[in-house]
């Protein structure tokens, strides 16, 4: 009987066939994947069912689902404001940078050689928030304004001089700002003041400034800065954007920060991301800068070349002394905005800002006309009328027009004007207010920028931001940058921890559709049931996949996901009475990020030893639990442990902690090796975060977007994060947006609806497989580490150089850059052990591919080999000066003992469409010592 | 005063800013664009009034309005099929390869060096229709499969030996197919027959067969096309390759030509195009294939390399003794449904021919159960079902269904099933029969395919169709491709006479969307109405832009639209009662296509001399209309001149043809000169086909689609192409559907839109500027041919090497292919005169990209002095060896004697970013000497 049934998705998205399949479990010595899962999974936490989730449906099914859902959002003309402000993305940056793979499914830079295009655009990005806000350096994108804004608070606690607890917020802060910063705030013993600003500052080591207000009002904060830098407190501003192209720079005024969101440089609203904030600091503050910061180094032959500054401030290293979890950044939407202002240029942003300020003006004049109080005099975007007792009448009135405004209270409306902006809109608005007009009159306003704070530096006068203003320059630039890096749609990115799955084109294409893309986050629901039934949906599948009872998406990041579920701890516990339980306990082999997390949640880390195959050391457990008993507050652990292995004792580590009272949180990094087979709610843990952007392929995008669902056991459901502008819940919002990065859920939405029970289930298996296929076939040319029953791995496996290293001086790093010349980007470095390789092929690459990087490291190997035996020199060889640009091995003068060919093309295969890397080996130290994070003069590049 | 207005369109279409303008003017010598515009364009030729448009609108208000018109477009459920067949396009080919610029806007492949990628999908479609077909060569495609008929039609009357003047057309044929091949055969002298090929066939010299019939029906051709052989006749098989996956091939049944369509491979309805069109013939027949054929060669190093084969038939060079005036391909269309076919590979094709199959027999064993007759027994997916009197009813109620059946006659209805068709379906259908039941049995139902006729040959045996399963591979496949070509997203494409100007993003982002790319050219027209409303606009347009009174959109390709501008001119003169007028006066100087079609409309060519500078010699004008003054029925001139010279003499040209009661024929091939400046219609011209892939912003596809309206003056207007689905006229239809290729449309109609008559004019302008920027910057270095008034060119320059070659045998092929090792594509080679180059760079380059190319010839020009003086070898050099692979400049040998940076960096700026050519230079003749069309084996590639 033949099937009648269209090719599953399943099918697609899983990479080896059937056969292939076959041949790799003969290679693993299974006969089938039920077998191997049956030896490699310990019964122990087996699910005992199938997933409950509807049958899998085909690709064409999934859209048109993903159209009707679409369809039931309602796309009205935005004037909101808050924070998120409608921006028209160029159509040739959506559809050659955002809509394309080449872009989307890049990793993190952290192989600089690889990332040389992406690198590029994010120090464009820099550089126009540097410029912008006139402090010195800005890193390469925060999570959203809300979360910089804490992250700034922190700074300024850690940089200043005052021993001062309070922070003090301006009054007239977004909602969402104050709510994150009062969330932040909390565990680590700040007390928040909020504050007109007019007057005296109480005494502070930090005052957040909103420039201009929530409310509209532009002010100079000359004053505040100056009051507050004689206290010793350290001055953050929280500036728009495209306003600071007109009026002057935070620096200028006397911030020692500044941060804000980059959203409205061309990124859509998503229904509240994810966008890009950004964070600038002066001279002196950025060895301080959380997040990531794209600087300026050379590489081996003196050329200039980018990558990441000062990594050795991350969190994977300085674990629970970290001054923050972060460990992402917004890239795909920090290069869209970086690339908004190259396509525009400063005369275009300007341009666009000075519309944007006229039809404010324009706004506010007809309304003063009409006797309406406009409450401020001075504003850039943003027109705040009194209408006493009418807010919701006015509101109402313009939503019948297809205009969004915003309640301020019962008395008040505002009004924000944007890039969309045109008289049609100012029209309606008027009507909103009882005005019987048209006549925009945009000339004859009378300004509404103060004098004082006219911007009078230059901006954006890189050669970059005047270069590229046709949409031919442009096509031409993304494509240019594009092809000098390596994504997943060149070969497999197989790192470890990192989950590089197929994002497939049907879980992409309704991120940009308008009725997606173009909703506020602070749209009225029933213009958004599309997108709240779909959040909904998601969050219940979510939970079913992970056996948890609650799940909130709101988390935009891991490290958000973290946070919220550690603070659900804390709040359950607290509201148990147990305020005192405050240590967490962490075993040494976890990610930075945990302990990071922890400490950001106000509780103690305390490590535990693993044992030599870094699983969790029970003596030592006990031992923990027993002189913490009553301070318990939680274990965070992460399974498959970081190494990779099924740990045979995570039910009995559970239950140790939960004896003591305290809760158990299961990191959702390798929730890849679970779906379909086993649920951490299922098993013993309390609480996960997720990684979408793992697990459920939503693309990393060069180094964000990510997303970080926290789930949670039914006793915590009442501990999730709210929002003050929608659900209220013991615990406030960890992230800006009431839903997160809503805008990006489609993708997981699509990809659960089409793989179904048994396709994740499927995907699971084969991700296992393939990792012990991969491990098999390695382990006669490496070591391969920590391997669980019968000598399988989990999702991953650890290829150990060390030996390799002590005998032949060749390093992890040598091989990883080597690998660069075979066409591959490395797998992850020296984590979570030193001087290793851990990698994870996922269930999307097929067997060529996985015998095509196989043969890679042997051929490595081999290389190796001739090193240890003398053939290569110690130092000449083609590793250690891997990678090879064409330009190297093409130069006249070829001074190296072995053969350009042995260089270029160790495989015959690489000589059908190799990957040219466009540097060589970075200095990494080179750039720390001389700090460059903006675009560099052009002369840099002269020979 | 700040200009409000958002930047317009034109300035991201138009390269050069004002400033860098101004830096050209002075280049040129003159102070303005309105200067040098005066003294270029002859007074007596300009248009007297600004053109009447709209004013012109940004890029998010077009999409707004196109959004409106999609809006007004609906998409019912198609099963009408005819020809055209509901498929799913798999989302990452229209993503990665449909929605991308590396893909659609590449030239034609005649650089075979730099289109390898696009020349292997080429060869992937050949190697699909082959193999399907059972026939031994396939061409690269067709326009459509009614013109694809008329093709094979003449080449059946070519290549058989009956002098038969009879053609024999299935009368179950496709309705355009009947229609087109009458248009075709009447001038020709060809008579058709229509004939239910049973019993004996007429004398003939060919005969179609429809396999299955329009009606469904599937029957054995075997004993029709012995019974044509035994009478010398050809066999022509219009076949659809779905079926073919599952019945026997029309090569096994004794076609000796086969034809149809590839649509349904992946490639949207688009209300009727554009698709691919395939022809594949038996041994022996090959050399007369019309169009393009890619064949395999081998490039100087042994390496297999492809290219297009036997390119000495094209039409350029064979002038009126063409075969077909073809000279395009449905390159992108082709290439996606090739991709389709690798994506599926043959199990997943047979998979889907089985469903539909399926569906089909379900559907007839329902509708036969309850009493109704199904016509034919025998069918793949078509069912005919006999309603006496009730057939407009059975329509009426599938389309309150949401479904679209087609009305074949009062008496029956025909139902199409397809990759998209289910249960749903089939029981919509069901119902609009009267049915009530929704019991889909589709195992229990019998087969409908005879048994004589089950395929047992294999098909897509080789390895491509079974290595790129998952998507991950397909997409790595898709980018490995697009990484071998030079495209307009890489750098400029300065071909002369083909103006790659800017493929726009928001131009090309409506095409894909479902409202106008799921529309069935015969859906009933209150389901089109926002397609008939923009191809209604569009074609008032063009009408003002030509000065033309009356526009068709219907012919699908510039020969098209030539074609139907000459049958106009003779159905008017037959009018007239001067069936007698049948010369057409060419040029010498003219597009060879323009002979071609003068002879497939029954004319007979009489060349025009010209002087040397290739402008119309008067004195021979007026001797040739003085000879044939009594049969003279036209001139074809292209305006500007194929040289680029707007000649002095062309109103002078058109009153002399007039007078003599003659009509005058402007080839609108040079149309980016004139638009805002001049209008064919208004300085002399009767008709005009315009070429939309190159003025009006379609993308050239890789070589196809194009679009070639047909515009005539209101004598003519009666006398433009109809249809026999649609609008009746005296001159039947040149392309299968109605409209031609509709999908495309909205990419010209948004280019008009958001130009306006400024920005159309200044781009006109700005293409005239930079030709002579080009030809005053080469003239110190190259001679520069053919200038008109002030020394000036009109938009594009002739660069003549004829010299240069003669002095130091550096030839037109050197120079072109030394281009590519400096990043470029050769401008147009050997057209109009053998020996040059002719360049146009079209208003879309920037002047950094401008001088980019100006800097390359000049280097090359220094590369060619130094042959000259002998610095370097006469045979082994820079230019006689490029390009040059980054294979062979990093040879472990290096055996030339200059050096390697010579080879590969001649300039500094090429270390950044190069594009690297995947092979030598190849082996043209090698390929024509030992042809090989489709996908040779992988042995092939080891060395």
């Amino acid at each position: 009987m033949t099937d009648l049934s269209a090719p599953p998705f399943a099918s697609r998205h899983i990479g080896p066939s059937e056969s292939e399949q076959l041949r790799m479990l003969e290679a693993v010595g299974f006969e089938s994947v039920a077998d191997l899962v049956a030896v490699a999974v310990p019964e122990a936490i087996r699910a005992k069912d199938r997933l409950k989730l509807p049958a899998a449906i085909g690709e064409a099914e999934a859209i048109a689902e993903l159209r009707a859902l679409a369809g039931r959002n309602r796309v009205l003309t935005s004037m909101i404001g808050l924070g998120y402000y409608d921006t028209v993305t160029p159509a040739v940056i959506r559809r050659s940078l955002l809509e394309n793979p080449g872009w989307y499914t890049a990793y993190t830079p952290y192989q600089p050689e690889i990332s040389q295009g992406r690198l590029e655009a994010l120090l464009n990005f820099q550089t126009v928030v540097s410029d912008l806000t006139g402090l010195a350096v800005a890193g390469a994108s925060l999570l959203d304004e809300a979360t910089a804004a804490a992250e700034a608070m922190t700074l300024a606690r850690r940089a200043g001089k005052s021993k001062s607890a309070v922070f003090v917020v301006d009054a007239d802060a977004m909602p969402q700002t104050k709510a994150v910063l009062a969330t932040r705030a909390e565990p680590l013993g700040i007390t928040l003041v909020e504050h007109p600003l007019d007057g005296e500052l109480p005494e502070c080591f930090g005052v957040l400034v909103q420039y201009p207000g929530a409310s509209g009002r532009l002010r100079d904060f000359r004053a505040v800065a100056a009051a507050a830098h004689e206290a010793g407190a350290l001055v953050v501003a929280a500036a728009d954007l495209l306003a600071l192209t007109m009026v002057a720079a935070p620096g200028e005024l006397g911030a020692d920060i500044a941060i804000g969101s980059s959203q409205r440089f061309g990124v859509p609203f998503g229904f509240g991301g994810p966008h890009a904030a950004y964070m600038s600091v002066r001279e002196g503050l950025q060895r301080q800068l959380p997040g990531r910061l794209v600087g300026v180094s050379v590489d081996v032959d003196g050329d200039p070349a980018y990558r990441l500054a000062l990594q050795t401030r991350e969190q994977h290293i300085r674990r629970e002394k970290a001054t923050s979890n972060i460990c992402t950044a917004q890239v795909l939407l920090a290069v869209i905005a970086g690339m908004y202002a190259v396509y525009h240029g400063p005369e275009g942003l300007r341009g666009i800002a000075h519309r944007v300020h006229r039809y404010a003006s324009a706004l506010a004049a007809g309304l003063r006309e009409a006797g309406l109080e406009v409450v401020h005099g001075e504003f850039f975007d943003t027109v705040l009328v009194r209408v006493p007792g009418k807010a919701a009448e006015v509101v109402a009135a313009a939503a019948g027009q297809g205009v969004n405004l915003w309640r301020a209270g019962d008395d008040h409306v505002s009004v924000a004007c944007d890039e969309k902006t045109g008289a049609a809109e100012i029209a309606k608005v008027w009507a909103a207010f009882g005005l019987d007009r048209s006549d925009v009159d945009i000339e004859g306003a009378a300004d509404a920028l103060p004098a004082e704070l006219a911007r009078e530096s230059a901006y954006l006068t890189h050669p970059v931001f005047h270069s590229h203003r046709s949409e031919t320059a442009m096509l031409r630039y993304l494509r240019r940058l594009q092809d000098k890096d390596i994504a997943l749609d060149r070969s497999m990115i197989p790192l470890g921890s990192c989950t590089m799955k197929l994002n497939a084109t049907t879980e992409m294409e309704p991120i940009t559709w308008p009725e997606f893309a173009a909703i506020h986050p602070y749209a009225p629901d029933d213009q958004a049931e599309g997108y709240l039934e779909l959040i909904g949906t998601l969050e219940g599948w979510l939970a079913e996949v992970t056996g948890y009872d609650a799940v909130s998406i709101q988390p935009n990041a891991g490290s958000q996901g973290e946070f919220a579920g550690l603070l659900a701890i804390r709040a359950y516990h607290r509201a148990n009475g147990d305020e005192g339980r405050d240590v967490c306990l962490i075993p040494s082999s976890a990610h930075g990020t945990n302990a990071a997390s922890a400490v950001m949640a106000g509780m103690r880390v305390v490590v535990v030893a693993c044992d030599s195959d870094g699983n969790v050391d029970l003596a030592d457990l006990d031992a923990k639990i027993d002189k913490h008993r009553d301070a318990l507050a939680a274990i965070m652990v992460t399974y498959p442990s970081t190494h990779g292995v099924y740990e045979e004792t995570i039910t009995e580590v559970c239950a140790k902690v939960h004896d003591a009272g305290g809760q158990v949180y299961v990191d959702g990094a390798n929730l890849n090796a679970l779906v379909g087979l086993a649920k951490p709610g299922e098993f013993g843990a309390d609480v996960s975060h997720l990684n979408l952007h793992k697990t459920f392929c939503i693309p990393h995008g060069g180094g964000g977007p990510g997303v970080g669902p926290v789930a949670v056991r039914g006793h915590l459901a009442a501990f999730l994060p709210g929002h003050p502008l929608h659900n209220g819940t013991p615990v406030g919002p960890v992230s800006a947006a009431p839903y997160g990065s809503a805008g990006i859920l489609p993708i997981s939405w699509a990809y659960i609806r089409m793989m179904g029970s048994e396709g994740l289930t499927a995907a699971t298996e084969q991700a296992i497989l393939s990792a012990n296929y991969l491990a098999r076939r390695l382990a006669p040319h490496y070591p391969v580490l920590y391997t669980g029953r019968g000598g399988l791995v989990a999702h991953e496996c650890i290829v150990d150089l060390r030996q390799i290293t002590k005998e032949t001086g060749v390093t992890v790093d040598d091989v990883a850059k080597r690998l660069i010349d075979y066409g591959f980007h490395a797998p992850t470095m020296s984590f979570p052990v030193a001087g290793t390789l851990m990698i994870e092929p996922t269930e999307s690459e097929d067997l060529t591919e996985l015998d095509r990087f196989v043969d890679a490291l042997i051929a490595i190997r081999g290389e190796i080999s001739k090193v240890a035996s003398g053939d290569y020199d110690k130092t000449d060889n083609p590793l250690r000066n891997a990678p090879h640009t064409a330009e190297s091995v093409s130069a006249d003068e070829w001074g190296h003992p072995y053969s350009r060919s042995e260089a270029a093309y160790p495989l015959p295969s690489l000589r059908e469409g190799k990957y040219w890397v466009p540097v060589r080996r970075i200095d990494q130290a080179y750039g720390d010592r001389n700090l460059v994070c903006s675009c560099p003069p052009l002369e840099a590049y002269e020979d």
